[in-house]
């Protein structure tokens, strides 16, 4: 990071804080960690994620709405819905990856 | 990231997970941001951060028992209390950096 000055302070803060906007809270980060593997419907990400259906629905309007996910509707009987990470979700992989990477040391911290 | 197996998924999600536990959530990165320019008192804190004392003190708790932040009671009158990032905390700046690169470049794309 920059040199710490009260306007790069101000700066690095206001896009930490832009970045959380889009992927903070419990589930963003983890969906598109999930997603990663490939398009998954609804239920299936429910289950492989944890959520309930009701949080579920509403990361997901997020995430669409941020351009990270994309949403497929299949003309199926019924009617199925399929979600898929956008190319433009892949800029947020070096996040994912500092964030795995301090996971995993922080794991070893502990036990 | 390492390639994509059932395994190495799960594991890298679990890490995700186990990092968004400790510094996920609205405030705990902008926090760690905050403090990055040196010890604060509760109240510049909460003004700076933009938190309501409630939250904050929760926040703060939970950054402290997870080693990342130190606090330290000043003999003063009226008693006062400063907050400061530990050592441990760098161990967050790729983490920091990936999300403020993410913010800018996010930010670029929507204006």
């Amino acid at each position: 990071m920059e040199k710490h000055t009260k306007e790069t302070c101000a700066k690095s803060k206001l896009a930490i804080r832009d970045t959380l906007d889009v992927v903070g809270g419990k589930w963003k980060l983890v969906l598109v960690s999930v997603l990663r593997s490939g398009k998954k419907g609804f239920n299936e990400l429910s289950r492989e994620a944890g959520i309930s259906p009701r949080i579920l629905s509403k990361e997901l309007q997020e995430l669409e709405m941020n351009g990270l996910v994309s949403r497929q509707v299949c003309n199926t009987k019924p009617v199925t819905v399929q979600y898929e990470l956008t190319d433009y979700s892949q800029t947020l992989n070096d996040v994912l990856k500092a964030m795995e990477k301090w996971g995993n040391q922080h794991r070893q911290k502990l036990y």
